[in-house]
Parts: C-alpha cells; sequence; structure tokens
C-alpha cells in the first residue's frame, strides 16, 4: 500500500470540500444565522487544516499506484468527507448527536436521502442547502470532480482509472475519450448542464429560487432529501411532472447523453440497458397505476402519482408526493423489488444497477444451455460485443456480496426489535441508496426510531451500496495492511 | 433429445409409483374405509395402464442420453409422478380441487410440508400415509430409487449419472462407489437405516405406530406434513426432543455417514460444510432460545423450543410445536434467513444449501483478493480441494436462478392482495421446501387462503426448489424441443 499517494488524495479532497461548503456559509450569513454561520466557519477551518497537514506530510512519495490504492483511496476518502461533512450539522447542534450528524451526511454525499430528522423545516437554510448540496457532489463523485480539475496523480500511473473504477457505479467504466481528464469533465459537463436545466424547469412552473436549487440538486444525484416535510406534495403537479422527468433522465448511463451529443442516436436507442431500464419503468407504472386507481378521483392522477413514485425508487431518489407505504400490497412488492434493480449504470443512481440485472439473467441464461449442450461454447454478448469472463465473475460476485451484507444487516438490525418488513426496507432502501423504506421508515416517517448500533450498520451500508462494496471491503481486508511498500 | 428413453424412464416410474401407493390403499382397506380405497384401486390402475403403455411406446429406441435427457426426464418424471399421486385426495374429494390436490402431493413429494387443508385429522388414515409417505419418496428421490433397483439404461450410456446430477440436491455430485447403481444403493440403505432408528426412538417414547411412521417419514424427507392439526405440539418433549435431533441428522450430506461407515472420522469431523451446517445451526439456537427466553417459564424450556424451530426451519422440515409466528421479530428475522440457507448438499433437505454458501463466499472472498492484486492468481479450495472454474460458475448462475424465480414468484403471487411479508414467505416457504411461512402462511394457518392461479405458482416453485431449477428450466428451453434426434 502506497499510503503517501493515498494522503495525498484525502488531502485534496479536503480542501475540495472546505470549497463547497462555502455557499452554505455564506447563505447562513446572509440569512442573518449567526450560530450555523460560525460553525460552518469551523469546519472549513478544519478541513482546510487537516487537507493541508495531509498534503504536507504526503508531498514527496513514491507514484506506483494500482487497483488496490484506488480502493483504498475512494474508501478513506469518502470516510474522512463524511466525518468532515457531518461537522457542521453537530457543531450547531441543529442534530446533536454526531452519530446522526454522520447518518444524515452520509445519506446525502451516496445520494440515499434517508433521514433521521422529523421536523426538516426548522433546520436554518445554510443546512439545508449543504444537505441537499451533498447529494449533488456524492452523485456523481467528488473523487472524479477532482480527476476532472486537478492532476492527482502523475500521468501514467494509471491512478486515475483505478480512481474512477472505485468511485463510479456500474460493472465496467468506459472511457468516452483517450484521456481520463477528458471524460471526467465532459460527465460533469452533462450532469452540470441536465441540472441548470432542471433548476430553468422548476422556477418556470413558480418555484422558489432556494427550493429549485435544493430540488434539482436533489434530483440530480437521485438522491431525495426534501426541504419540507411532506417531501415533494406540497407543490404543483406541473413540478412534481418536472421531477419526474428529471429523476428518469438522471438515472440514465451519462455515456449514452454522450452518444446523444456526437449524434450517434441508433447507438443510444439501441442500447440494452435502457431498453431494460426504461421497459421496467413503464411496466411498473402501468401495473402500479392499474393497482391504486380506486384511490385517486380519476385514472390520470393515479398514473401521475404512479409515475412520479415509480421513476423516484428506481432511479433510488427518494422523494415522494403521498405516503405510499399506504398503497396495496401488491404495488408495495412492486416498488420493494424495484428498490433492488435500481437504475443504468453510469448514473447517479444505486441499487444492483440494470446492466448488471442485464449480465446476470444472459449468465443465467448461457449456463442452462451450456448446462442441456456441454459440448457447446457459447459467448454472452451486450449490445453486440462479447462480455468478458472477467466482467461475469465480477457482477455474480458483486450479487453474493450484495446478497450477503444484505442479509447480515438485516440480521444486526433486527436486534432493535422493529417488524421484519421494517427492517428489510430499511436495510434494502439504505444499501441501495434509495431514502424511504416501507412500515415503521415509510415515506411518512423517519429513521430515527433506530439505536445508534443500527446507525451506524445502516451508514456503513449507504457507504458500500455507493461505492459498490469493494472500496469498503479492502478497507477491511487483511491483504491491504500486509504489505508495506 | 431421445424421446423414447425418456419415455421408458417414466414408464417404469409409474410402475413403482403404482407398488408404493399399494400399503396405503390396503391401509384404507383394513380400516374400512371403502370410498378411498377404491379412489386408491383407481388411482394404482391408470399409474399401471399409462406406465405399461409407456413401456410398450419406449420399448425399442437408441441409448443415446446425454445431460439434457437427464434434465428433461427428471422434470417431467416428477410432474407426471405429481398428477398421478394427486389422484386419490381428488378421487375421494378428501380435496375437491385438483389444483389444490395437486399443490398437497407435490407439496408432499418435493418435502416441502405446505399444506391447504385446515383439519388434516379429518382425513382417512390411508390418505395421512400416502402424504406423508410421499415425504419419504421425495426426500432421497424416486429415480435414485429407481436406479439403485433397475438398470433403466444400458451401462456405458451415462444414463444413470445424468439422472442422478438431475434429481440430487447439491452443486456436485460424488459417487461413493465405482458403480452409480452401488452409490444409489448405499444411499437408501443409509436412509432407511436411519428411518427405522428414527421410528424406535418415537415407538419408545410411546408414540403409536401409525403416527411413528408419519412423522418419521416426515422427519427423514424433511418434509413435514403432520397428522395433528398443531404439527408436533400434542406431543411429548422426549418425542420433540427424538424428532429435533433426527431432522440435523438427515440434514447432513449423507456421503458423510459413507465415511464413518468406512471409520475415516477425521474426514466427516473436518469437513467444512458440516461445520458451517452446524456453526449455522447452534449459533441461531442460542440466539432465539436468548430473544424467546421471556415467553417461557425457564431458559430450559425456550431452548427446547428455539432448537426444534431451527432445526425444522434449517433442514426445511416444517414441523412446529408452537406459532413461531407470535415469536419477536429478531427470531423470526432469523428463521426467515436460515429457510433461505437450508441444509447440506446430498441431504433430503431443500433451500440454497450450505455448500453452495461456502462456495459462493469463498468464491467472493478470491474475487475480492484477485480484484486488490489483479496478478496473483488465487485458487478455491475446499475441504483441501480445489475447486473448478465450472463449479463456481455453475453456483453462480444458480444463485441469479434462485433470486429471479423468487422475485418473480413473489410479484406474480402479490397480485391475490395479500401482505408483503405473507407473499415473500410463502414464496421462499415453498421455493426452499420449507412449509409454513409467516403471517398469513404462519404455522397456524395454511396456503388455502391463495388463489388457483397462485396455488399453481408456488407449485411449480416447489418443484423449481426440490430439482434444483434446471430440470424444470430445461422443459421450458427452446433448446430442449429443437433438435430432433
Amino acid at each position: 500500500m502506497n499510503v503517501k499517494i493515498v494522503g495525498r488524495i484525502i488531502g485534496a479532497l479536503l480542501l475540495l470540500e472546505a470549497a463547497f461548503m462555502a455557499p452554505s456559509a455564506l447563505l447562513c450569513l446572509y440569512d442573518g444565522d449567526k450560530n450555523p454561520a460560525v460553525c460552518f466557519a469551523a469546519a472549513i477551518l478544519l478541513a482546510c487544516l487537516f487537507g493541508a497537514l495531509l498534503l504536507l506530510w504526503a508531498r514527496r512519495g513514491q507514484p506506483l499506484f494500482y487497483a488496490q490504492e484506488g480502493f483504498v483511496a475512494t474508501g478513506l476518502s469518502w470516510i474522512v468527507m463524511s466525518l468532515v461533512g457531518a461537522l457542521p450539522f453537530w457543531f450547531s447542534r441543529a442534530i446533536p448527536s454526531f452519530v446522526d450528524a454522520l447518518f444524515e451526511i452520509v445519506s446525502g454525499f451516496t445520494t440515499t436521502g434517508a433521514s433521521i430528522l422529523s421536523d426538516v423545516e426548522a433546520l436554518p437554510r445554510g443546512l439545508l442547502l449543504w444537505r441537499s448540496f451533498s447529494h449533488w457532489l456524492g452523485g456523481m463523485g467528488m473523487l472524479v470532480f477532482l480527476l476532472a480539475v486537478v492532476p492527482v496523480a502523475r500521468r501514467g500511473t494509471g491512478a486515475n482509472i483505478h480512481l474512477m473504477r472505485a468511485e463510479s457505479p456500474g460493472p465496467s467504466v468506459g472511457k468516452l475519450t483517450p484521456k481520463l481528464q477528458g471524460t471526467a469533465l465532459i460527465l460533469y459537463g452533462m450532469y452540470m448542464l441536465l441540472t441548470v436545466l432542471d433548476i430553468l424547469f422548476l422556477l418556470l412552473g413558480g418555484m422558489p429560487l432556494f427550493d429549485a436549487l435544493c430540488t434539482a440538486f436533489g434530483t440530480a444525484g437521485t438522491g431525495g432529501f426534501g426541504i419540507k416535510n411532506d417531501s415533494l406534495a406540497g407543490y404543483s403537479p406541473y413540478l412534481q411532472t418536472v421531477t419526474t422527468v428529471f429523476m428518469l433522465l438522471f438515472g440514465v448511463n451519462f455515456s449514452l447523453y454522450f452518444l446523444l451529443l456526437l449524434r450517434r442516436f441508433k447507438g443510444f436507442f439501441l442500447d440494452e440497458e435502457l431498453r431494460l431500464y426504461l421497459g421496467v419503468t413503464f411496466g411498473a407504472i402501468a401495473l402500479i397505476a392499474f393497482n391504486i386507481r380506486g384511490l385517486f378521483a380519476s385514472l390520470g392522477a393515479a398514473l401521475h402519482h404512479a409515475a412520479f413514485q415509480v421513476a423516484s425508487v428506481i432511479t433510488t431518489t427518494g422523494f415522494s408526493t403521498l405516503d405510499f407505504d399506504q398503497w396495496p400490497d401488491l404495488s408495495k412488492g412492486i416498488l420493494l423489488v424495484l428498490m433492488c434493480l435500481g437504475a443504468c449504470a453510469g448514473s447517479t443512481g444505486g441499487g444492483l444497477k440494470m446492466a448488471r440485472v442485464l449480465l446476470l439473467l444472459k449468465g443465467l441464461r448461457r449456463n442452462l444451455r451450456q448446462t442441456l449442450n456441454p459440448r457447446r461454447i457459447q459467448l454472452m454478448r451486450v449490445n453486440g460485443q462479447t462480455i468478458g469472463e472477467d466482467v461475469l465473475d465480477n457482477t455474480n460476485a458483486y450479487l453474493v456480496a450484495y446478497c450477503a451484507l444484505v442479509v447480515g444487516s438485516f440480521l444486526l438490525v433486527s436486534f432493535d426489535g422493529f417488524s421484519v418488513f421494517t427492517n428489510l426496507s430499511a436495510v434494502i432502501a439504505c444499501f441501495n441508496n434509495i431514502g424511504p423504506g416501507f412500515d415503521g421508515v415509510g415515506a411518512a416517517r423517519n429513521f430515527g426510531l433506530y439505536s445508534d448500533f443500527s446507525k451506524l450498520i445502516l451508514t456503513m451500508d449507504m457507504l458500500l451500496g455507493r461505492l459498490e462494496i469493494y472500496p469498503i471491503l479492502a478497507l477491511f481486508s487483511r491483504h491491504t495492511w500486509n504489505r508495506k511498500l
């Protein structure tokens, strides 16, 4: 393990985080919220101090950088970033317990949107902005941002690709341009463009600027923190529909938008993952709308709410327009399954990802054929390209880790004594970065009921889900810390 | 597809089934239950007729036999066997609906033990015997029995190993002796011996002979059909403890008992699957006993019931001594997880099997190590032996199929409108061949509440679970029926 280069990355990230906290601090000043402003200043100061110290300590060192360094740097970055990001909530006593504050900001960075707060409207606007902005930062990843703007490691060491692989969601990361910095820039460019579009559409519908910013951040990162206690229920149907559309847009693989920019429309529309994503989405909307039609005055209203909720859950955002825990059990069952599936790889959404679902099902079909005809060799193709065995192996291992961690967390969280459905949906909602679950952690409730122990487990689940397990598991591997460089 | 040889196997199996129905018919006569006796006679006659016709039709034909024929013969055999086995219930109007009768006998053969009957005590003893005996037959598999006694296919065609692979549970089938017929004989020999021992211990505790027979059949097959409405609650603690011990014994890989017979004790006690199985079992007993201690007068009583229920669920038997749906949610959560894990490969138990859990976790660990150190090649070992990539590939594909089928069935069953927990536990209980689930299908209730459509889905799940997916999926594969021989 090359610890110095890891230190350098974390140091740079802390400085970046300090810069990103500044707008929230300024908003506190503008609003005259003195106490939170001071707390933000303290957090910014601490971040700068530790960042600078780390950079100083690690200024010299070998440039060696392997996959391992990528995972460890990513895992540690996210933990350190969260510990520092929780400080404004804790210092300002807006969230008196540090475990709660940590849960809240990890929920932000991992774009989960699960909250321990029962009254978010009581929070100063500066804190609300930081809470929502953390979604936007975590959605695309702060390390990817760092890659786009700063040369963290020397060229040719492979550092960039290892970092990007570790932080980006999905079974494989494609370069859009020969240089990775270019890829990161393009991704963030499209991300910003879509976010700005979302804000504009929301403003057109008469949403106040602050609300539009926060809502757009939550939508872009597919996060789900609201700034109202009833999430998006109080906004007009137009604003809800805009959010539905943008949630779905942010659930698409960003590489596909690049294809659109290049005018390669065929590649866009023939993409198998996109087709699966849209097929599942519209199928679920139709089924749920039919199932809940009796609860609404018109089929149109049922469709409206079904579309919003399906988009919110499949993209793992977690906004709500009503308490879907009150829906019939068929609809709840469908939403529970969608929670596990998640959106497309390379989007800001969480979950297993459609690309993995596609790979796993194709792998199963191939295995079945091979078992029936052992003498025929079967290749696997996605979008016409042959899939390497290593990709399938990794995806299979991912499914195992996913199941094992969900089951393990479910058992640990069960010690608190809440209902099986509450615990199962809490773990699924956190691991897949959705936010609200069902029953005790439904859309109308929050995660405050759990003990500190369970909150820490769920916090870990959110990180495991966002970073897709390996960067966090790598931190616990004996092999990581075994060999001195 | 060599359809003639498949026909021959099914024909022979029908004759065998007719013979196995005879004792139940005789018991009806002995008890003076005329109507059921006539119904049994009709079913036996039909089985003989169809079996003879099939054998006649298929008497000549090529001996070619591949993996495909093994899967198809196994899948079809079990379906035909169930259709015929359901007749006595249906003819006698003991179960007036054929779908219900089919559900009941498939639940028997697959050793599930899920029932649609609310009052089993009203059934004639002959039908109860057939119900329980179907567990015993399905536990080790009637095709394996056929292998042991009749040479179905010509030597050297590989028919026997393909059939045995398709019907036996677990990721790989080991031959105990050079000849497969010998292996089948040894397996059935040990199975009978253990069953007889169980019966003796039950008789020693004062259980009536008929009860002892039925209970032992249900225990040996890890089935779970009781002959009392309250399952085993009415029997003495001694009888319950005997059943606890034998359930656990029947959950062990039978090849290990062969090691004991050969006095290779080290191989027995160092077996990694056995250790995992016992570790999980005793861990779960301790946790649940601690969790439910408040519900009982003494810790001893809590331990007694915890041990019984854990043994019943982990071996996928499904007997109960009380309504564990009333236990605290931590205990219910643990039982739900145990339901999915299941017992050892090569036992009569269902579920994912400990061997697969072991393989999946080791595969995950290897994948993690390989991801961290891509240049090192890592081998996987179980019990000191290197595991081939194909075994791991098959196990991974199995997990995918398992998850996909559980999720799909859960969604289909959800249309009936029962609670999410009811539906989820119903599918898990059927797919893993356990029997009772939770909530609407808890130990004190039955599966009668579901619609015929859902019952057929759950029936299919039981078959998929018992035959480990592929023999049933093979029937639906275009490739199976595509090519004429």
